[in-house]
């Protein structure tokens, strides 16, 4: 033999290391980011590697070519990574917040588009709202229609995920009739920076920070509703369209933030979504 | 003297009767009726005469100029008569129905522009609903962006009126943790089949007849929440933007729809809406 035993004990955690190692790099190797961005002429999606965008010559659905133009992603104002017409979000999917049960189907609440921020934009408080609270979650971009599609079909319906903030207002929540201000308030809708298509989304690490502390963290892995049976229970009501998006919502406790909070939901393989509160 | 006080007497029921005549014309004397509709070319906007439609070059916020062509109403599919983004709803506006108080902001819940469907059109319910009520409502739309707008200027945003029904799955709605699919499933807004401009919200006659059966009848003047005060109040939270709509609540008493129900919503001055049930 030319490995005793003893040596190959010796080099098994090396060899778990560099699989583990291995395995990071492929799980992220065949993810594309995408952005969507605001220039003087007009709203543009690009592919963003590193700190460079490249142009695309029309939108994501599907992916059009590349049009060779370059650009600094400092250099452009980030919008929502999709123009989304229906904005679904799952409540109590996680038991470290709030815990619905797994054998029922999900329970689900609108936002709207006009929820919807980008990355490094404010989010500007309603004059009367006075407690509003942080909720980082995974959000799902439908990239196909979806009508009536079975739990075994409805990933590919999926197109990518991005990270998004479930802006609530409590006390609205718990005292009107319905949580519509309370979840769908102009800017309660942070999503970005990217879309990123080829993760898992039942496997990812969420990370909500405020002020640069951790205030939530959470493998997505413990969502009670997984992704495909919440697409394929919508669509059973509602024809869903592609750039559609689905909060899958949050884990651990929330608080309330003040002006000139900054809030930064981070997802491992898609990156970090920044905003800073504000007050009209 | 040329009229005796007797004869003044014999002729002042005539003279009611003649401004009773003119009040109705004049009322609807100013008034608009537009049209969205389907042909080979694409959406077009008109507006509606009888039963002819003169068709316009664009949309309708502005009002665009009439191309000089003509069709019959009986020859194209009408739509819903906005593109709307955002679809709101007032709950329990007449006491007849359920009853809010006129001294709280109005309760409210959102539609979906997917639930969305023109008069003649099928709602197709979807494999499960089993309890879908009916509900006339008056629907308001939106001509203008708002936002923090004040009650004495809300009028000025709301562009025109239309017939709606605001179908509601009841044991959904008291069942699910929020209205969304009881409320906003596909098919579940029928509106139409025109949008008016010129008329007063606050004092029209809205009919709702099942198999032409009167099943709802009331003046709009009973609204508990005025369309101003639900205009202003929603653009605290929401920049409305033109076609969005807003169903205004329905009054009386709602009972469950079969397959082959014909459900029609008629509005004085605006028309009547009419849709057929079928199942997928």
């Amino acid at each position: 033999m030319f490995f005793s035993i003893n040596r190959l004990r010796n080099i098994i955690p090396t060899l778990f290391l560099l699989l583990t190692v291995y395995s990071v790099s492929a799980a992220y190797a065949d993810t594309v980011s995408y952005v969507r961005y605001e220039t003087a002429e007009g709203v543009r999606y690009g592919v963003l590697s590193g700190d460079v965008i490249e142009e695309l010559s029309g939108g994501i659905f599907p992916v059009s070519q590349k049009t060779g133009k370059s650009l600094t992603r400092q250099n452009v104002r980030l919008l929502p990574p999709t123009d989304a017409r229906k904005v679904f979000a799952v409540g109590m999917n996680f038991a470290s917040h709030l815990a619905s049960s797994s054998d029922l189907p999900p329970p689900l609440f609108l936002k709207l588009p006009s929820s919807l921020i980008g990355s490094g934009e404010t989010i500007t408080l309603p004059r009367d709202a006075s407690n509003v609270h942080f909720e980082g979650e995974l959000v799902l971009i439908i990239g196909k229609q979806a009508k009536n599609v079975s739990e075994a079909d409805a990933n590919d319906y999926i197109f990518g995920l991005t990270a998004g903030n479930d802006l609530s207002e409590r006390s609205w929540q718990s005292r009107d009739l319905q949580w519509m201000r309370a979840k769908a308030s102009d800017g309660f809708g942070p999503v970005g920076p990217v879309v990123v298509t080829g993760l898992d989304p039942n496997n990812l690490l969420l990370t909500t920070r405020l002020n640069g502390e951790t205030v939530q963290q959470e493998n997505t892995k413990n969502m009670i509703h997984k992704p495909a049976k919440v697409v394929s229970y919508l669509s059973r009501y509602f024809t869903l369209e592609p750039g559609d998006m689905i909060f899958m919502g949050t884990p651990g406790r929330t608080k309330a933030l003040d002006v000139g909070d900054v809030v930064t939901v981070t997802i491992d393989g898609i990156g970090t979504l920044s905003n800073q509160i504000a007050r009209e």
